[in-house]
């Protein structure tokens, strides 16, 4: 039987020149979270199907690759739905894998326990150019901390790290999920309501406010509530410095907003200006949704403006580990939008710093071998010197061989003929 | 509903600790991987289901997790065999996507191509001890090499990449399948039994001379090829050296054995004595079966005196990309038993080297914005200078907070009141 030689569809083989460039990038991530006291963890890429499907995921829920069951435990013949044959499903994400996994270990864990997760992650998404259904995901997490300092130190590590890989310019937007429910409250729409106004205000930066008012409109809304809750957004147009911005928010929400939730995030704000490293601003952006609901406090995203989109994003959700343990633990994470960032420095060219000195031994065919054996001791000689040393036999066509070294980047080519 | 805490059945979270000896050792095989000019690839966690059912695997296709059809694609009502409802599966080695990835990307990659490859695969074992059902394989491989240069590089890059970590007075095991196959031969075993006969032989290290021999009668073996074949173990088992052993039985063979098998065994020795670097021995074992059936030359194995099996091994598998291709391409791999060298460490109670000073900032509670953001700077200082730095809340026990971060490595604990 003739062999698939693609990829199954919708991933992605990774060549020798991109993954230098991923490479470079997990050890700077990795080398800076460190220095903030993250500690790198893993968990198994599947997880029992009852944890990926309690709707905590939101639309990704839909997107499992479910795992068939194995031996006994499969009866196919007597199945009628998924649920019957399916044990396990690979993680769409590393948050629900993390509460699971602070839940099992966390007596063993340090409070606050800050993680580093780089793993890949897989959704059935339609195939598409540059999204593909396995991915590498980049997250850290502070759990067991109720304080401000989670945000600030997420926020750091992240924004550092991003100026350490050579990002700049870039914005990291952030609102609060109470902030959010203020205004809508304020305004006037039901309770019951604010998920619908919110999916339809996520859209502000395709659509702007004026399709938000039509949207809003079109979905029943009166028109006191929908020229209110606007007239919010207007003014804070040009709020974008987020202690100006919340403070006059709070001032305009007045008892529907707590107050504290003003107060925490200026305190971010200071905080992150008076510390930061990598050059970004940070803006206060009450039009920032974000989708997985289990959001319960600070959102943030990245904006960056060589892409359109958002190159990651975060949150805090203090009511995930509860879903495990009955027990409610403060959790507040950061993701890094990884294969974004690896897309935008391959289409910019980036060139990993650092390199050793590349040379290649060429051996001519039939080089005998006891002579072949000092070559192998100079090649080792050279590595132990630091240089990347390839040690492999000569081409009939040595022209064209050499040629292909070079543009590899071999800057030193030796060669070693019998006759020497 | 309850959501599980445990990890799936057979599969474990990694914890900080052994983590930071994961990194460590990643970081190490990178490098010294890298001097040797390997480049790391990647392929996806999963590929179609024909690829990993086509008999090159041996007994591992028998645990391999497979992936639901989704979508319109999938019929369970219809559904008759396994092979209806899956389109994927978990890969189980890094080898057979390796062949895969070569014959899909081979006009971008150079040649000879040297990959480094370091990912997690499946089985679904039964779970045991120290065992898991997801594990990091850790594979170099040499496409396009048909000389004895990929077997002395890859020799050479393993052990050097153990000593670095730290392994010595370990022995890397030898043989070829071609001698195996001249010794059944010349003892007078029928072609068409010379599985059966590896497959006992394979048993030496557990069962001994005589266990194997009782084991050849037991399946039907003449007494006389039986004491011929054992009467040549017998002989080289003070033959361990390779050129002495190898010359020995070339001898004895006569015209059982190609000549140019020795001559290249004899050469793969001695470049790897002139140049190794780490602490290890060569030698030549005639018992050495391996049991995946891809392998058509040279074989080898890692054994560690510190534990009982093999901690890796590899081979030549000259005809596994035409299976893919209908060419054949000469290929060549060796594969660290990843997970076993960990857990060495770990129970040797391994220390990673060079690890960064690690200082924690604790924060009282209501501890002032203003005056907070001057030490978020301050801390943002010392990691500048190579610190790990943490900065958390104060907890109301400090005392037992101090224990436990004194226990978990840090050295220096600066407290941050509000009176200050």
């Amino acid at each position: 039987m003739a062999l698939a030689k693609k990829p199954v569809n919708g991933m992605k083989d990774i060549l020798p020149e991109e993954m230098q460039v991923r490479d470079y990038v997990m050890g700077v991530i990795k080398e800076t979270y460190r220095s903030f006291g993250f500690t790198p963890i893993e968990t198994p890429c599947m997880e029992n199907i009852g944890n990926l499907s309690n709707k905590q995921g939101g639309e990704n829920e839909k997107l499992i690759f479910k795992v068939l069951k194995r031996g006994e435990k499969l009866n196919l013949e007597a199945a009628q739905t998924e649920e019957d044959v399916v044990d396990f499903g690979m993680r769409y994400d590393l948050t629900v894998p993390l509460a699971r996994f602070y839940s099992n270990n966390s007596n063993r864990l340090p409070a606050p326990f800050k993680a580093l997760q780089m793993g890949n992650v897989w959704r059935a998404d339609r195939p598409q150019r540059g999204r593909y259904r396995q991915f590498m995901q980049c997250d850290i997490d502070i759990l067991g901390e109720p304080s401000n300092l989670a945000e600030i130190e997420l926020i750091l590590a992240t924004t550092t790290t991003l100026g350490r890989i050579g990002f700049k310019n870039f914005q990291i937007r952030i609102n609060e999920r109470r902030i959010l429910k203020a205004m809508a409250a304020y305004s006037g729409f039901p309770e019951e309501s604010y998920d619908t106004v919110f999916i339809i205000l996520d859209k502000m930066d395709k659509i702007g406010l004026e399709g938000v008012a039509e949207e809003l409109e079109k979905s029943g809304f009166g028109k006191g509530e929908i020229e209110k809750y606007l007239g919010l957004f207007r003014t804070m147009e040009d709020k974008k410095d987020v202690a100006e911005g919340v403070s006059w928010l709070a001032g305009q929400l007045g008892d529907f907003l707590e107050e504290e939730v003003a107060a925490n995030l200026r305190e971010i704000a200071a905080c992150v200006e008076n510390t930061k490293e990598a050059e970004f601003d940070l803006v206060f952006d009450p039009t920032l949704v974000r989708g997985m609901s289990y959001y319960t406090g600070t959102i943030f995203e990245i904006a960056m403006p060589e892409f359109g989109g958002s190159c990651g994003g975060g949150g805090r959700y203090d009511k995930m580990v509860g879903k495990f343990t009955g027990n409610d633990v403060p959790a507040c994470g950061f993701s890094i939008g990884f294969e974004r960032i690896i897309l935008l420095l391959l289409e910019s060219g980036f060139q990993v710093p650092g390199q050793s000195e590349k040379v290649a031994y060429l051996i001519e065919k039939n080089y005998p071998g006891d002579k072949l054996a000092q070559v192998t001791a100079q090649a080792q000689q050279e590595r132990k010197a630091g240089k990347q040393v390839l040690v492999a036999r000569m081409n009939k066509n040595k022209k064209f061989q050499k040629e292909k070294l070079a543009a590899e980047g071999y800057t030193e080519i030796k060669e070693f003929f019998n006759r020497d």
